[in-house]
């Protein structure tokens, strides 16, 4: 694409001036109608050094109030990011519904260079490009508005500009060593990016080019471009897109109907396993953090199936340095202004670390599926992002595991009446777990549909037959050693 | 894609018959609604040979009334096909709105035939696989819901079936030398299709794969993502898309405004000059049919600007077996009811022919924008459209010349009033004109922004002074001459 680009004719200097003053006072319009149609909008700046990204970008958010509008500039790859995925620094950085946030460098320059340098191999690139194209797909599919530009000067420009910088000794750190080397290497870097863009120039997300010789021109073309693009954003409001197909080797999943519930324990046989299940879990979670493995523990079930207990008997054998649990209620408000995964990456483990969590972004395709808290579309897309998603986290080494606890609808009555009974337990039990209750048909086929469309070979479900918890709880610690010990 | 996709299990015999049933019920359900929201649906099957696409296909069909389907199979390119741009025989071929079109065969299996054959270069097949990209893209950007299946079976079962066919006297002739090929080249053409699928499998119009070893397990496949693709299809009714960024080096156009429109020519220079030009072409038509260059001439002007006259002129030394006049009206309602380059592509010329439009592709954006017979986003992303669509003329091969005839204001009001007041001449003057002429300012506005937007190297608009007619004319015979000079 940067190869055959060819730049349009630059207008007059006070052409483009009279183009800047009514496209900044356009955008300065935009900025209340984000708000009404809470539209999120991510606005990647990529490009040369030197090119100027970053002065036009202190142009550009000059026309924007500050509460609308977040700038995040590239840096180098802290130690905490490296422990989490690549794309999880890029990730927690999505706007919120009704913002933008400007990116100065993204997750291109990331790989980009990367490669460059010869730190990815030619296939672990390959699976970036392809991670990328998903991340900024599940993006667009999601209602955001997602608009890349790149800066493009060329060689000579871009040494002229450098030695600008370096000849000034209050500029001169504004010159990095990649800058150097990218102009040394301009070619090279130019065939790269040339193929980074065409691959990654989907008609939801395309790539526009920025011809950067002039800063002025520079800024009027990004302007256009950007003013025109939430302009053909805001028209379409709950847009549906197609379903993909799964992709993922499943494994075969039974229905929940047909799962015995019979299987249990007695009090004696629970100690014995239990004492024996978690000394050998301390041992293992040592290692897991000495070799640097992550793991992830998704717990879904019905009400009153018993994941809190469940829970605390895999923690009681954790050290409380290595691990943290995260109960997953409704969104707070600033959750639910972004992707519904976006939680989610932002409670990811580091390295080493072991992450539980209390329900989980199955959600979507439960309690937000069967209460109308997203469409149809949004729902049935899902299963195909969160298999996605956890590909994600198992490509970047992480163990992900996850329960389903269950239990009949007898079990369940019982419980709910016992806690109902019990004032110290009365708090465990609210009219919304009854109103559930009711829905158990609804949510049992959605269940089942969940398990058989994510029960993927990289992150499987395990069912915990919980009628008897003791029964469910050393299962679920005999699996989660088995599962590490795999790894290990 | 093909690669690393892993086929889901399949369900028992009965599992199957019961999911067919309530499928077939449902597509058959579907029609009415494709019919009430106008959705266009092209269903493209694509597969190794003896897969059973066509099998499949026949019984895909048997639930819908035959009035809102047609089907297309793939065929041998005819002689006439030959003569025009490769995608030709498949943009001719698209469903007009609330109908299907089902192909069996494709430009998928076009490409990818010639490809592996070695009839295409490594570069001359990228550059198809870009146009193919560019015509999906446009059809769905244009409303249009385009499904696409690939039938795959593995080597051995592709084997067994050419087998099969080939021991009855009733079947062989379904055997093809490409199935015999394929089979025996069975990893070199997965490479190329696994690639092709990946390359193509864009987020609006994704590829999906048909486990195809049981045939009803295929045809509930295909039917069950079809239903499917329909439903989110129907949710969206004038869906907005991204505008893309102009990618075609363009000519610098003056305004309209800025254009002196005192050139003439004397009674006698202009009948010298005539005799002259035409003799001239005359000699080149018959050159550019030998050499098979095809020609296409747009007129675009005021109205009463001479275009008519301008025409004749320049057919008035062509030998009428090589070229074709396509005066173009408001569209028919087979014609409207397709993507609005539809009625274009169905009047390309053959090889070494002319054609000559009265009236062209550029009505999306001066008409149907100022009238509101398209959206804002429909007009705003044809400059783009017909940019590629002409781009696909010229790599053809063709000579692409576009004409504005333009005279100003005072001169048509003189020749209406002219034609008002002539008898013979009043069937040229309708309150139409007279309507547009009050919308001059608005026109002049849109023409300069087409102009401007669209006059492409490859694909030139020259402006004809046609205050004087027959400078105008002499102006249009001498560009064509040195046009088709430059390309012999």
């Amino acid at each position: 694409m940067l190869k055959d680009w060819k730049k349009s004719e630059r207008p007059s200097d006070e052409e483009v001036q009279v183009k800047l003053d009514t496209l900044r006072a356009q955008l300065a319009t935009k900025q209340t109608l984000l708000k009404d149609h809470k539209l999120p909008v991510l606005v990647v700046l990529e490009g040369w050094g030197g090119a100027g990204k970053g002065s036009v970008l202190g142009k550009v958010i000059k026309n924007i109030d500050p509460r609308f509008f977040k700038v995040a500039t590239m840096s180098v790859e802290s130690e905490e990011e490296k422990r989490r995925p690549f794309l999880y620094r890029h990730f927690i950085k999505i706007p919120e519904a009704g913002k933008y946030m400007f990116l100065d460098g993204s997750w291109m320059e990331d790989v980009t260079n990367e490669y460059l340098h010869g730190d990815l191999e030619e296939e672990e690139y390959k699976n970036r490009l392809t991670s990328i194209k998903q991340f900024e797909r599940q993006l667009t599919d999601n209602g955001y508005l997602v608009m890349k530009f790149f800066f493009h000067i060329d060689e000579k420009e871009q040494k002229k500009r450098i030695e600008g910088l370096l000849e000034d000794k209050n500029t001169k750190w504004r010159v990095s060593q990649n800058d150097l080397w990218q102009n040394k290497h301009y070619e090279k870097c130019l065939d790269v990016y040339d193929a980074y863009l065409r691959e990654t120039n989907q008609s939801q997300a395309p790539w526009y080019i920025i011809d950067a010789k002039n800063k002025k021109w520079a800024e009027a073309q990004l302007l256009d471009i950007l003013v025109n693009g939430i302009d053909t954003a805001l028209k379409n409001e709950a847009k549906a897109v197609p379903i993909l197909q799964n992709m993922f080797p499943l494994r075969k999943t039974p229905k929940l109907s047909e799962i015995p519930l019979d299987k249990e324990l007695t009090e004696e046989e629970y100690r014995e396993e239990l004492e024996k299940c978690q000394k050998k879990l301390a041992k293992l979670h040592n290692e897991l953090y000495r070799k640097r493995i992550p793991v992830i523990i998704a717990y879904e079930g019905w009400d009153a199936a018993g994941k809190g207990g469940n829970i605390k008997r895999i923690t009681g054998a954790l050290d409380p340095r290595g691990f943290e649990v995260h109960p997953i209620a409704s969104p707070e408000p600033h959750e639910k202004a972004r992707h519904y995964l976006w939680r989610f990456w932002t409670r990811l483990p580091k390295t080493g670390h072991i992450a539980v969590f209390d329900r989980t972004w199955y959600g979507r395709v439960m309690v937000e599926r069967l209460e109308g808290f997203c469409s149809e579309n949004d729902w049935q897309r899902a299963y195909n992002e969160i298999n996605e998603f956890e590909k994600e986290l198992t490509e970047w080494g992480a163990i992900v595991i996850k329960f389903w606890v269950q239990i009949d609808k007898d079990v369940q009555l019982a419980r709910f009446t016992e806690r109902q009974n019990t004032p110290e337990k009365q708090w465990k039990i609210t009219d919304e777990d009854w109103r559930n209750r009711e829905k158990w048909d609804l949510y049992e086929e959605a269940i089942d549909e969940m398990l058989q469309k994510t029960n993927t070979v990289n992150a499987p479900w395990y069912v915990l037959e919980s009628n008897d918890k003791k029964y469910a709880r050393i299962k679920a610690l005999k699996i989660l050693i088995e599962e590490i010990e795999k790894k290990l």
